[in-house]
């Protein structure tokens, strides 16, 4: 059973553009993951300040390698810093 | 440009098997639906009463028309009141 990730971000008003370069890299590079099915960044139609990582694994094996991945540990923490407030992240199954 | 939806519910506990029967209803005949590309309920890994649509249209008129279509009019008020508080609905365009 494949596993949906979607993490919500709030991101500071003058680091968008950061932010969307950030994500770049770390699209590029997860794309090329083993089991990666989904991965790619999505801005809100009504408040461009969200930014949601929508993102599709094999399993949970490898959104764990992701996890654990150089690029992963590289990036997220300084698209964090960018950010108004905590993430907002729900690991989901399909279920219809 | 495609729009992605992620429509995320808070169900009340004894109400999940319901939920879940009248989202069967409203999947099979929305994947009918011209230009539903994605649509999929998904549930939560640690917090089971979380139930998420994520949907994906080819462009803003077929997510209109689903809008106005007989089965989401039917079916979507009786999941309402299933729910425990507002849904918080996101629309997105995909910029990576």
């Amino acid at each position: 059973m494949t596993i949906k990730v979607v993490a919500k971000h709030y991101v500071k008003p003058e680091k968008i553009e950061d932010y969307i370069g950030l994500s770049k890299e770390l699209v590029k590079e997860t794309l090329k993951e083993e089991g990666c099915i989904e991965y790619g960044l999505y801005q809100d139609l009504k408040n461009p300040l969200i930014l949601t990582m929508i993102e599709e694994w094999e399993d949970n094996n490898s959104l764990g390698r992701h996890f654990n991945s150089e690029h992963f540990k590289e990036i997220v923490p300084l698209m964090a810093n960018l950010c108004e407030k905590e993430t907002e992240i729900n690991v989901y199954n399909k279920i219809v």
